[in-house]
This record gives structure tokens, C-alpha cells and sequence, in this order.
């Protein structure tokens, strides 16, 4: 442990290496402090594109780099392939599942969210979520295995119980996977199939509350179904779910059969925080201090979608990357202020506006009284998406692949891998 | 069934959508059948660049496309996915394993080779195969994740064996292993790993004969060797294997610790040829008449690394794709000429040269007496393979992704997905 007189180099540790973990060891890329960032991954994921892996239009690598090589460069950095299972804040040491134990100076939680099914884990095995490149993976697998089957099924019913894909959730998740499934199988899938006329698939958005994208303003929330509408998906508010199985999906109304239930219904943080009897909010985030630190603990920070951030409007900041980037630059400036004997400053978050994205020219953003929507706000999101991308290959890779989608209505990743789709 | 009387279009069954199964399929192209395309998988892989994405460099879209796609403008092509479990050639009926039976006039198996142990297959799980996408996925969280564990590893005697890779065979797939292994440690992982010396990595190449390549002329052989040899590759011949298991390799007269052991050494005919009772020689491929068909079944064609083509210097054919596309092409002209009624030529396979990739700048030709090596070599092994390559797309992007490579020594797709690397 380091005392005030011999001025040794501060440790930083940093768990997670997603947005918020990432952009925190580049903030103190000049700081004199040596760190090290702990991931359960090789890789950085760029989490706003993961749903085009599912949807078979990008590869894994066009959105995942090496942490590694993003930060190969950086001298003060280290990083360790591992997975945390405890943390003693009093004595300052992290313990990771191979044995091996850290101690830090400063601390930063930036372990991000997993998939919740809101008590119902049962629902898991019927309705993937997609929060990893394996998740991803497993949706294109089991989506395109479900056209492969309709193809060759004689029985009308369960023909078009395999063409009937059903997503849960109206958030940009939820979004965006019914817009690109809807483009998948009209613009795509129809052509190579000889068997499927595009007008049987039907794909189900199924929403909870009232309306779909419900943190944008209701004209865009309108203007987003419509467009949805136009893809041909069909959105239905207000659907309580009762029942996920091998079927389909019961509602509290009616039932729906389904072969393939995707859910982009809810994520909860990362059970760690729980597991460290840290005060936890109800979806399981830590509770943080205006400083973004633990309560009792000025040198462990948590940021990113594991924190809840209550001090400002009272209610917590949303789970996208920009609060997480925002954060983790925050939490750079106190731990080289509180090294220099300066005073920390509380954080606070600048909103530059929202977007999400439909379809094919087809998304909505907002900011403050700018409210776009169609062609244009698409064209904003792949440029705002393009420029955050990290790494020069991927940003040309995707580029191409975008370019070669729209011009050709293909897609290039089309592959059934992993598990053996035949029924054994 | 068809008579000769009623002139119905002959239905031809192809099983496989490799190099084989497809070439067959496209060769009918413009003849009056009606033509059932069956294979395991969606997509038709392009083996040759397998093992670049075992070495991290491509993704498995850029080698793999689906075969519908490639086939969705062909009229007269029926793609189905399906695995065949029996073939009844008495009553011309092949069975697939959901249980649907198919009918045909004309059959034409092209289903390939596996992986073999030569009767050692406990050696399987620890010295995995290249045959499919997902053997690559595996070598590469293997070859990766040795890496990353190396790199904490703080015990001298664990880290050497962790930085020791043994690749298994010294044919093409051996010899383009072990060259991209030691190019991926000594010029793209050193970079990244702080804590790792790129000369304590060691990648040793075990050769059973007397030479590696020794498809190639014996000066060609020589001149790989000392590619290798500056690539940072141990070559051993002679090396007779007792064991392998997860300390690493028993040879006759020493023990090789090696936490990575890859096997390229031998693939057999896919077990189907056996289990229908056909006459097959010592690595289970059918014996073939001169005109490609199996002996009483005039419709009934075996072609590619199934198939054991004896008639042309008494030696079976390599297993190579231009043997198999040559091949389905005198299918394709087989079918033809026997529905209008014109005699079958006997199939001669012509050898248009071959080569051998061992690294950057490093390859070799042979064609008759010209022999070339170095980078001519290696340029026209990319030119050739970039050409063969299904998919304007593909092209593209393994194009760029060599380039990108070869400008910036880097690979592009590092990830460690699928099973958890952690011990748990």
C-alpha cells in the first residue's frame, strides 16, 4: 500500500474491458500510474453492432478487436485475461478464478450487464438473449436453421410456426432485431429459398408498457412503428408474457406459435456487484456516489451499465455507451486529481442526443428539440457508429460490408455454425 | 423411376457441397435435369484458406458462402440440408436422417474425407483436425488462449511447454500450420504480449517420412525446409508418434511437452462409403471404374477425396480440388451423354501444377520442370486462390484482409470465442 511520502506510481485496476473499462485505461495514457485491465474476453466487443452478427451481416471480428492490440502501444498498460470472483476492499485485493490475486490503489467496476429474464430463467433456453458474440452466434444459427426447416416442411402449421419469428421487447434491442430479421427474410432469404414466399414470415415485436422506444418522445416512438410497420413487422404494445417454450410464446390473450423467440427485453448488471454485498438498485447496479465511487470506498469507482447513477434527475442514466465513456473520463480526471491532492468533482453527464435504428433507410434520433427520423437519421447512425468503431480494419470492413448490403440486398455471413442443426 | 419411353427430365442427386458436389451442380447448369443438391452444413467451405482462419487472419464468412446462394440463380437446383444416413442403390433411394427419402436416376456422392488418427482417436482431444469451420474456431481459442495463459505464467518449466506448439503431418496443411504459427507469434503476438520473448516461442513440425511435401520433387521439399527454417519452424522427420495427450507428445526416442498440438497429418474417405458395403482401399475411399461410377451401378458416380481413382498410373489421385472439380465436370458430360444415348469417354485428370503455401514471401510451384519458390511463388499462390474463391464479396475482403496483413503485420480476427478459456 502506497503512503503519502515515497510517491510510488499509483496502481489502477481496472476491471472489464467494454466501453467504459477501456476508455478509462486510454484516459490515463499519460498519467503516471501503472495499470492493469482484467477481461473475462480476449476481445473488446462493439455492442451496438451485435445484433448485425445475429442478423447475419457482419463477422465477429468486423466488431471485436483484441484488447491487447488497442492498447499494445499504451506503456503503463497491462492486460490479463481473467475472470474476478472476489474483492477485498479492505485490504484492496482482487481475486481472480485461477488463484491469482491483485491488490490496487484505485479500483474501477466497469463489468457492464447480462441478460435478465426477470425471475423467469427457465424462459433462457427458448428465448436467447444477445449480449455476447456466442449469444449472436446462437441467433443466426437458430434463426437461419428455421428457414432451412420451413423450406423443406410439408405440414402448413408448423410451416408457419418455423416462419414466425417473435421478438421480446419494444427497446433498441428488441428494434433492431425485428427491423433487420423483417429485411432478412423479405429482401434476402426469399430469393434462395424456392420453396417460401416472403409474405409468410411474420415477425412479432412484443412490448410491455405502452409504446415501443419508450426514452425517445412519443412522435418518434409513432414514427418508428410506422417504419417498422413498413418492413412488415408487426407490433404489439401492451403484451403481457406469461409462458416461453419449445411452442412458442403465451401471452396473457392469446398464444402465439413460434419456432425461434428472440428476447431483447431486459438486462440486469453483472451479478458481481451483488455477490460483493454492495448496495444494488432493483436491476442489480451499484448504487455510486455523485463521484461514481462505492459509499465508504473514495478509490473504487463503478461505471458504465452496472452503475446506477441517481444524482442526476434521481434517475439512473441510461445503459449506452456514451454514459460509459462519459463516466470512465470522469473517473480518469479523479484518480489523477485526488494523486495530485486535488479536489475530485462530481460527475455529470452531457446528453449529445439519442438514435436507434429500424431498418434499411430507416432509424430515429433525437436531440433536444431535434427530432430526425428516416433516411437521414440512418445515414447519421452509420456514421456516428463507423467513427466509434475502434480500430482502422474494422472500420473499413464494416464499411464494405454496409456498402456491398445496400447496393446487392445480400448478406455476407450467412453461416449455420457451432452446434449441428440436425435433429439427432 | 424413368423409362426410356417417356423421356421424363432425369432427376440427379449430388450429396455434398464441396468442390465436387458443387462443380457438379453448376456443370448441369444448362441440361434438361432436375437436379437435389444435399449437404450437413448451409455452406459450401473453401478448405484451402481453412487454416488462415485457424491462424486468426480471416473470418469464416470470408471462406464460406452459402451454397443456395451460390446456386439461387440455377433453375433447374434444388438445395436441401440434410444429412444421408442410407442409400438403397437397388431401388435408386437415398435416405436422409429427419427421415424424407429421395429418388433418383443419377447419383453422384462427393462428400469428402475426415480427419483420421490411424486408429488413434483418444489422440482427437488433444490434437484436434482442420476439416471444418469449427475445427479452425477451435485451433484458434486453443493456439490463443496458450498465449494468454503464457503471458501469467510464472513458472519457467509451464511456460515453455505453453509456448510450445507441435503440428502433426508435413503435407500442404502441416507445413501452412506450422509456417503461420511461429509468423503469428514472432510478428504479431510479440507485440502485444509485454511479458513474452518471441524466441522462446517454438512451433516444431513432426514429419513420419523422410521429407515434408513429398508430393513435390525432392528439391522443391528441400527448399520448403529451409522457408520453414527461416520462418522459425523446427522441422523433424522421421518422427515416429508413441502418444499424445495433454502434457504433449511421446515420440520413439523423446518427449516433446506441448500444451498445443495440431494434427494435419492424414484424413480418410468420410466413413458413408463403408457403411454402404462398397469396396473401399486402405483410407476408405470407394474404387472407382474409369468412367467415375461405383462397379454395377452405371449411375452411381463417387468423385473427389471420397473416391479412389485408380486408372491413371495405378496411384490414387491427391485430394485435392482440382482432382474433384475436374471430376464432376466428366459427371456433368457423363449424365449428359448417357440421356441422349452417346457413349462415356473415360475420365483423365490433368495436372495443371500445384503448390504449397509455407508463409510470407514463402511458397512453392511445381508444374512438370518448371519449379518455382519464394515470393514468385507465394504471389501466384494468392492470385490463384483469390481466383478460385467463391463470391465477388469474398474476394473482396480476403483481398484487403492480405493486404491489410501484409502492410501492417497484423491479423484481424484474434478471438477467442466458444467454449470459456477459463478453468473452471
Amino acid at each position: 500500500m502506497s503512503k503519502e511520502g515515497d510517491k510510488p506510481r499509483p496502481r489502477v485496476l481496472i476491471v472489464g474491458g467494454g466501453f467504459g473499462g477501456l476508455t478509462t485505461a486510454q484516459s490515463l495514457k499519460n498519467a503516471s500510474v501503472d495499470i492493469t485491465l482484467v477481461d473475462r474476453t480476449n476481445h473488446h466487443l462493439f455492442q451496438p453492432l451485435l445484433y448485425q452478427v445475429a442478423m447475419a451481416g457482419l463477422s465477429p471480428a468486423d466488431i471485436a478487436s483484441p484488447i491487447r492490440s488497442i492498447l499494445h502501444r499504451q506503456k503503463n498498460t497491462k492486460v490479463v485475461l481473467g475472470e474476478v470472483t472476489q474483492i477485498d476492499f479492505k485490504s484492496k485485493m482482487v481475486s481472480l478464478r485461477d488463484g491469482e490475486n491483485l491488490s490496487y490503489d484505485y479500483l474501477v467496476l466497469a463489468v457492464g450487464a447480462k441478460t435478465s429474464y426477470f425471475g423467469h430463467d427457465e424462459w433462457s433456453t427458448y428465448a436467447p438473449g444477445l449480449k455476447s458474440l456466442e449469444d449472436a452466434i446462437e441467433i443466426r444459427r437458430r434463426v437461419l436453421t428455421a428457414f432451412e426447416k420451413a423450406e423443406r416442411e410439408e405440414n402448413e402449421t408448423e410451416r408457419r410456426r418455423l416462419l414466425t419469428f417473435v421478438v421480446i421487447g419494444g427497446g433498441p434491442t428488441g428494434v433492431e432485431l425485428a427491423g433487420a430479421l423483417s429485411e432478412l427474410s423479405r429482401f434476402i432469404l426469399s430469393k434462395d429459398f424456392k420453396n417460401l414466399s416472403p409474405t409468410l414470415t411474420k415477425v412479432i415485436l412484443l412490448e410491455k408498457s405502452s409504446r415501443v422506444l419508450s426514452s425517445f418522445t412519443e412522435d418518434l416512438s409513432e414514427k418508428a412503428i410506422r417504419q417498422l410497420d413498413s418492413l412488415g413487422v408487426e407490433v404489439r404494445t401492451g403484451a403481457s408474457i406469461t409462458k416461453i417454450d419449445e411452442k412458442g410464446v403465451v401471452l396473457e390473450d392469446m398464444v402465439i406459435s413460434s419456432a425461434t423467440v428472440l428476447w431483447g427485453a431486459g438486462v440486469a448488471a453483472n451479478p458481481l456487484a451483488k455477490k460483493l454485498g454492495l448496495e444494488v438498485d432493483w436491476a442489480g447496479r451499484v448504487v455510486v456516489e455523485p463521484d461514481l465511487t462505492i459509499a465508504g470506498y473514495p478509490e473504487v469507482f463503478a461505471i458504465g451499465d452496472m452503475a446506477a447513477f441517481l444524482h442526476q434527475n434521481g434517475k439512473p442514466l441510461p445503459g449506452i455507451a456514451p454514459v460509459a465513456m462519459q463516466q470512465a473520463q470522469a473517473v480518469a480526471r479523479a484518480i489523477t486529481d485526488t494523486s495530485s491532492n486535488r479536489t475530485r468533482k462530481p460527475f455529470h453527464y452531457i446528453d449529445k442526443g439519442s438514435m436507434a435504428t429500424i431498418g434499411r433507410s430507416a432509424a430515429i434520433f433525437q436531440f433536444g428539440r431535434v427530432h430526425l427520423s428516416g433516411f437521414i437519421a440512418w445515414v447519421m447512425w452509420m456514421v456516428v457508429h463507423i467513427l466509434f468503431l475502434i480500430g482502422f480494419r474494422n472500420r473499413i470492413m464494416v464499411s464494405l460490408n454496409w456498402l456491398w448490403q445496400y447496393f446487392t440486398y445480400q448478406r455476407g455471413a450467412r453461416l449455420i455454425t457451432g452446434e449441428r442443426f440436425i435433429d439427432e
